[in-house]
């Protein structure tokens, strides 16, 4: 692991997400670029002495000098936004499979290497886009595949917060601190942070690409650099319409992430704070609720079963869906180390074309927000 | 009454409104432009025949004659958009004070006609925006009006229905015919409908007037005439910033206008689907229920408990809220009438200047979305 | 109107029940026992002076002299509960149509006495349950009797309410006052108040009868004369089993009555808080939402369609529930004076039988919980 | 760990539980009375061959003669009720520490051995009683604690499930067929499985001891050998009252445990299928909301913090609430190891004490069920 120190909030996530199913466990990491924390945070996690390394290159570079089997199998990046990059790269060149926190990288240029290079080595990339991870997002996603709410018309896609409803970055929040900071965040600030995570529910729900957009981002809070506010008015490769909302200033809203999709004959709605429920609305008869681990046969799509682990009633949250995508990553990972083929579900979890897509939507919406015109293309 | 026969839907909701509160009588009517459906209706109503009549001009001019304490006291008028403002006028003109359902006419200069009207003989009008005459909606308008948010920040108000999902105007639903029907409706369907409703409860709960907007209308069922769906991105007068959404087409949905409002230390959240809740956040402390007659002394705002009729736990709806309108029009009507002052509470229901603002709001958010340029000026 | 003054709570209710479909008018009343207020509440309800009575006595002999269509009616009876039966068998003795609040009398012999009198008089008697006017409560007992869900297993009904959790009674509270007063209440305070409607809406929505009980009834509040709690195991006609729990200081709690009932393959759940969905609950398939004026064709019942006034999404409330017990009764009535046969949804209202048996449950469930013994039997 | 094969439910559970927060590891495993299974599980689990046994007491013994820190710590047992106590005794005989899967053991008499060899040994045991785990669970606690509420009046607690409305344990259902079995179950099947559930959650919440009972248990699906549904009605220690219900037959629930409590001043509820939310109810303002993670300063108790993983807004489960109880455990142990004293938070989790109250409480509620007195003494 590179990064997530012992008071950074990202890296535990990512640990307790991993440890969860057993599959994989943390042997090694950089984990803070302060050499006290670094020790003292490998000392929590029972990492051993000469595993807790104070720089991501000298942790490559001496685990690749490893005997296969006994080095990691893959390097996991947690730190800031600008620092996904380097490491990631240096992983690959060493012959090491990466999952990185998103967003991929710092520029789309750079996740535009990261694609090549990935295509070059044939390792792979896991990018932990959490809310994709939800069992019951990937019953709206087969849903919607599946085709039976029609031809797809209307997207709204949320993600209210209000953390950031006070100049918090000026407190002595650290998460505030390099999250508003465009040296170390990028572009954007609030788009950057949690607006591509409703561009990438957006797209992974419907299967559709967003193709214009008009972008309207806001500083709410006098003094801050980047963006913690906007709205985003969208459209779709098929012609489908809708509207992206994402705020920092949203003042008393904790992370309430919510998308609904409609077609021609019905919809549906999944929102974060009860994420085990899928809301499906039809034109002509009564709404259903669809369930995580409900018991309805074949009603429950083979991506949603695959990415339960109890039974209905049983509330799963945040952690399960961000260890989903750890164990999809980890069971495609062995799948391919004992040469038998992961199967649809096992593949389904982010990569890098989500990635370089995320990337892009910063872009784009950042220069429409600076634009005069109406619309700008969302192009690549 | 003038329209609002046997099977329109929204003259019945205007007489149970009107009546429930026992301080309204229907004693005439022009129910209907087809004369079987006119009288049929009265019957029914339990109108005598002599006040029965078949056009609204026979109406006001036969009404007009009758003594004082006779006659009608005000002009109730529901018929569809193309056929307000000629009622309206002549009954003005005849000394009636006049009730219109939204919107308050067919464009921006026949309301500008009727406040010169209204102020040249100093009659009442009363513009039925029913969502305003919910008592949390008040409740919601009273806390942002005392400040208990800071500086208001972000409005989110959205308003979507599925009804239009197919080409229900060819299915001979009369509803479906005239509100997709340039003709009749104006030069917008949804934006025109629900749109303005969405736009009236964003100015009515923050006191605030939207000053730009930038609108992207559509028409999702191929064949209609008038938008049936549409995004608006918005700016206040005070510098913030929102997101209006409107559809009809949003398949599965029923009538689920809701708004949220932040300000500098908390926000708020109102649905119809829960209307006797508001739902108050906070930065720093737990979120709050505020219920609609509930037991707190004076954190219920007066506007508030003046449009309660029960106790907290029992509750109230639509028909209510629709009912508040009424009561708080014919009590202002009765201070006049009785040569008292009303109160603030008894005032506060939409007038003209809302209508006119609903108007100018159609206006712009259609030049808005023909309009290459981004931002559109929200000038009347 | 019999009682009903101007601060009584629960006369208004039945005025703008009654207004509320433009199917009733209030024609005369004795309004109090207290002159001033009698001529005070005939006032404001614009009631003639000479029909503004100052005893139930005078109303009935007056009126019973006007002539046909000009005389009232029937008698509304919304007195505290000791005062029922003597001006409903007044009112039935001069030929008078009786609507009583609930409970139907003080004791079991005088509801009794009543059923004989309307058996031998052929008049009506409705009684204002109202829980059983809600639309979509009468969707859950279509359904159960559809057998929709196999035979009932379960049911569980409650009844919480938070507003005598001090001595209110001693503070001026008129309402807490006599309802906590044997005198005027009857043998049970709680269990009589609100239980007797937890009861009613069980046999209601099952078609079942409760067959044995075993309560224990409690005072909560010490110095309190009558129960303010209670719970109670409930034994159904069919074999069903229940629980049945109702409560006056269960702190903050407002007026949440709500039932869950459970057959072979499935269950359904109402709640007044979101009295427009019923939630059907299915062992092998997602649950669904029935919405009040829900467009699904004949799955809404005509029970439920004919006691709706709008469309989905449009909440109706109490208000609505409690007017279409009065507008069943009316258009019952109606048919009755115009020779036609009532329909089954209008005949649907509570009436002498449903009164009979919520006295018996008073005696019954008071008489288990003095007993020392498990079960006793619910006979009348 | 005891029991918890390949395809075990409750085993999978327990160590995802386990692993999620780092502090513990599988080592061994007694896995199955099936060799073949057994030796399966171990494989998938990744545990090394020699320490993949066929008994508990082949584990027990050989883990005992490896040197310390080689062998394991501590045993789990996740096997059928019947055979709790007997690997139970061993262990702590050998001097391992014990986490139990509730009910502690077979019969009232096995549980006061169990806690006499416990004192004797000085040994821990941990007991998985998980909904006690959930923080907004330990939240109410401490509120009710702290006295916020007033003395405590009423408790509801309910625990409707659904799975067993067929005759389940008779079509292949592994966990249906030992849950209903006498000989493997217990006394009781519902009220022992999940009655006992509800008890444990109303006695922790509150601080307060049943003291008498009144229950009616039922077998409602025919030709079933244990109670499958049950309703009792409760006295505590301080005279407040309440009702416990639950029930196997309410077809369509899924695993809906819920507790409300009322004081004199307010009251709570919390409910598993939105288990990150706390709902508090006052007499004279608004309910609040209070969230797990939530950003309140001391409001939220050290109890609660201590058991969030995630700041507000990322949705704890089943899971989580499982996993605090074995971190609890964990951080006990870790202390002991290291010579400190564990802090009230770390000893917040369910022991001996609530085992035999648990087999109590079967006790008792089956004496009950089988008398006619009303009142039956909750005595140990």
């Amino acid at each position: 692991m590179v990064g997530g120190g012992k008071d950074a909030f990202i890296g535990a996530i990512h640990r307790i997400a991993a440890n969860m199913d057993g599959l994989i466990e943390l042997v090694c990491g950089a984990l803070s670029i302060n050499p006290e924390i670094a020790q003292a945070s490998g000392k929590m996690l029972f990492l051993p002495e000469d595993r807790t390394y104070l720089t991501y290159e000298e942790m490559i570079r001496k685990e690749s000098l490893l005997p296969e089997g006994e080095r990691m199998d893959f390097v996991t990046i947690v730190t800031p936004n600008f620092a996904h990059f380097a490491p990631a790269m240096m992983a690959l060149d060493h012959g090491f499979h990466v999952v990185i926190e998103k967003p991929i990288a710092f520029t789309l240029d750079e996740a535009k290497l990261l694609k090549a290079k990935l295509e070059e080595t044939g390792l792979l990339l896991c990018l932990t886009h959490t809310y994709s991870g939800y069992p019951m997002v990937k019953q709206a996603k087969a849903m919607v595949r599946d085709g039976v709410f029609g031809k797809i018309r209307k997207v709204y896609v949320e993600y209210p917060q209000g953390w950031l409803s006070k100049l918090t970055e000026r407190e002595g929040n650290a998460q505030a601190a390099w999250r508003t900071d465009p040296k170390r965040s990028g572009k954007s600030g609030c788009m950057g942070d949690i607006g591509t995570h409703a561009a990438h529910l957006a797209e992974y729900v419907t299967g559709l690409k967003i193709s214009r957009i008009c972008a309207d981002l806001n500083v709410m809070v006098e003094g801050r650099a980047l963006d913690d506010d906007g709205g985003v008015l969208l459209r779709f490769d098929n012609g489908a319409t809708g509207v992206l909302f994402a705020s920092q200033v949203a003042a008393g809203e904790e992370n309430d992430i919510k998308i609904r999709v409609y077609g021609e004959k019905g919809g549906l709605t999944w929102t974060q704070q009860d994420p085990n429920t899928l809301l499906v609305r039809w034109s002509d008869q009564p709404a259903q609720i669809y369930r995580a681990g409900g018991n309805y046969g074949d009603r429950l799509s083979s991506l949603a079963v695959h990415n339960c682990r109890t039974p209905g009633g049983h509330p799963e949250g945040y952690l399960e869906a961000f260890g989903n995508i750890y164990r999809n990553f980890a069971l495609t990972l062995s799948a391919r180390l004992d040469g038998t083929e992961p199967t649809a579900e096992m593949l389904d979890y982010p990569q890098v074309d989500e990635g370089i897509r995320g990337m892009a939507f910063i872009d784009n919406v950042v220069k429409s927000s600076e634009s005069e015109q109406k619309w700008t293309e969302h192009t690549i």
